[in-house]
């Protein structure tokens, strides 16, 4: 703890640029402002490429015939690798499965890459590996390609997955976080927050009168019902590491444009505020594995969130806000006591390993 | 050290079945039996379909459009990550695109998935991606989606990466393991065991009169310069994990032929071949990262060993045996004592983390 006399300097967060970090520190990962830096001063100067800068949740590859793929790659070191709601293997299925799905494509195809620790119980593999295949079949898609390797006691956390994708994206779609315009209508699939707080409840031993449960769920069947009200969907995003607050910054930066949205409207669910008020935590910076943020004309707005509704996934979606001309790359919140305030990219690390 | 008296049982090699190991242990991750029966009896029956069922260094996968895609993934968790010859960011490189390049596919696009420890000193980070954006210009590709995830210090080593690649396969190509027939040669493309024996070099303190280096590089450009002389190459492999022995295996086993070869005629450095006899291994059996076993019709054979030795990768090529049609499954090498030995895959632990 921190007193006014000696302050605490290892606390969660730290907003210092990269230049300051002579190791990695566990904020590079967090989906905040310090891995912002990590990426555009280490990893941009070396492996930047105009494809690498659209800087979406897949990259989309256009090809000779004129189809375009869309490609993406996630690691998964989530601790623990059982948690309420979900576990490891579906999580790396999900995981990538949405991030293809946020370029509007249909996702196809998986590669899995498994790095187990030694030690690590059979039984456990077993199940962890099933879970990812019943994933695999639940969101329609085949794993095609697979690596496996071990690496020594005690160098490993019993299991990381990295999982990339390729899918195909529907003639006529556009969708790229540079696409927001002013006047759209921001939407959000459900309640936020829910994967975050329950890996949290779990590593902290909270215990609640309804237990939190993760959101870990795929969202192209969604997207398709989405993208058949209209193909004029500006912008899709899944709210990860970093929650919705990275989001609506991502985004406004990208398009260069204000996001204004009304902080009631954000559904929370009552288990995940109480735990959020109890950890000191705002819910708009916990990571979900089941929610996306839309970006839609206003002329589509309601018949895209209809299609949400209807969703099994979506049956909480809702409209937050509005993309706005004034205060480019600034997103705004109107608070329930009637004043506002910006809401920032998060620094660093706010809940490690989560995904 | 084991005595009569004293067995050892700690020691690399261990034949046994999966059932008997209640966790993972450090040879199911090896390339060799092991490694086979935990793929085939857990990862299988949970995730297989027909196109992972390929079995190849990279999938194959049909487009509507008639193209065919080349798809790959791969974990890189080596210690240390940097070494003679190389480093983690080359390797990670390389061992995509000629997994890749071993469909006959021209290499196009990387994902790179970056598992940090917290404790990685930033400069060597920095070098190390460097390495990855230089490895990628020569290679020829463009790394188009990236990952960073962040572990606690002791729950990695340093740096794991992940690659997964895309390539396109040119129209009348057909190579696959199960494509080898009855009268092809047997080409490898230089000596073996000089990534093995490097990694080992360093880890055992060792030093040679000539200092062991890795052979890792990047094969795409042989493979483009092979498929120039005649698109009638059967079989591509690179012989990474398990060495020329587990390759030879597994395409005698997924073609149905048997594979005759002359112990004399396979390329080992000299530094190698003593590094290999000092500390009880088989070159067979070592990994390399810059090699690859190609079978070729005998009508093609010269002409493509031909345009081998024209590449810098290649100059050490050699034909060093046939395919027949006898003993379908079974490896025999002759010796130089005139006799002749089976070779079989690898049982488990020969050398780890070496890729």
């Amino acid at each position: 703890m921190s007193t006014p006399d000696q302050p605490n300097f290892s606390g969660w967060m730290c907003p210092l640029p990269l230049r300051n970090y002579p190791t990695i520190v566990m904020g590079h990962g967090s989906g905040g402002k310090m891995m912002s830096d990590l990426i555009g001063h280490l990893f941009a100067p070396a492996l930047g490429n105009d494809l690498l800068g659209q800087m979406a949740d897949s990259t989309v590859l256009p090809l000779a015939d004129g189809s375009r793929l869309a490609f993406s790659t996630d690691s998964f070191v989530i601790s623990p690798l059982v948690f309420p709601g979900g576990d490891i293997g579906e999580l790396a299925v999900y995981g990538t499965v949405n991030d293809i799905a946020m370029s509007g494509a249909k996702p196809l195809f998986l590669s899995a890459g498994f790095i187990l620790e030694e030690g690590l119980p059979m039984d456990l593999l077993g199940q962890l590996v099933e879970s990812f295949g019943r994933a695999c079949r639940t969101a329609g898609v085949q794993l095609v390609a697979g690596d496996t390797k071990v690496v020594n006691r005690g160098h490993g956390d019993g299991l990381y997955i990295n999982t990339s994708g390729i899918g195909l994206i529907p003639p006529g779609v556009q969708i790229g976080p540079d696409r927001a315009r002013p006047g759209d209508a921001v939407l959000v699939s459900g309640t936020l927050g829910d994967h975050g707080m329950a890996i949290m409840s779990v590593r902290e031993g909270l215990a609640f009168e309804s237990p939190i449960v993760s959101d870990s769920a795929p969202l192209n069947g969604m997207v398709d019902a989405m993208l058949a009200v209209t193909t004029e969907i500006h912008c899709l995003r899944d709210a990860t590491r970093g929650g919705l607050a990275a989001v609506l910054n991502e985004l406004a930066v990208a398009s260069r444009v204000g996001v204004e949205f009304d902080e009631r409207k954000v559904p929370v669910q009552p288990a995940v505020q109480a735990a959020c008020e109890m950890l000191g935590l705002d819910p708009l910076y916990v990571a979900n594995e089941g929610k996306l943020v839309a970006f839609v004309p206003e002329a589509h707005a309601e018949a895209v969130l209809d299609a949400m509704h209807a969703n099994p996934y979506g049956t909480n979606a809702a409209r937050i806000g509005t993309v706005v001309e004034t205060h480019p790359g600034l997103v705004v919140a109107r608070t329930g006591i009637g004043g506002s305030r910006v809401v920032d990219l998060p620094a660093g690390e706010l809940l490690p390993r989560i995904c």
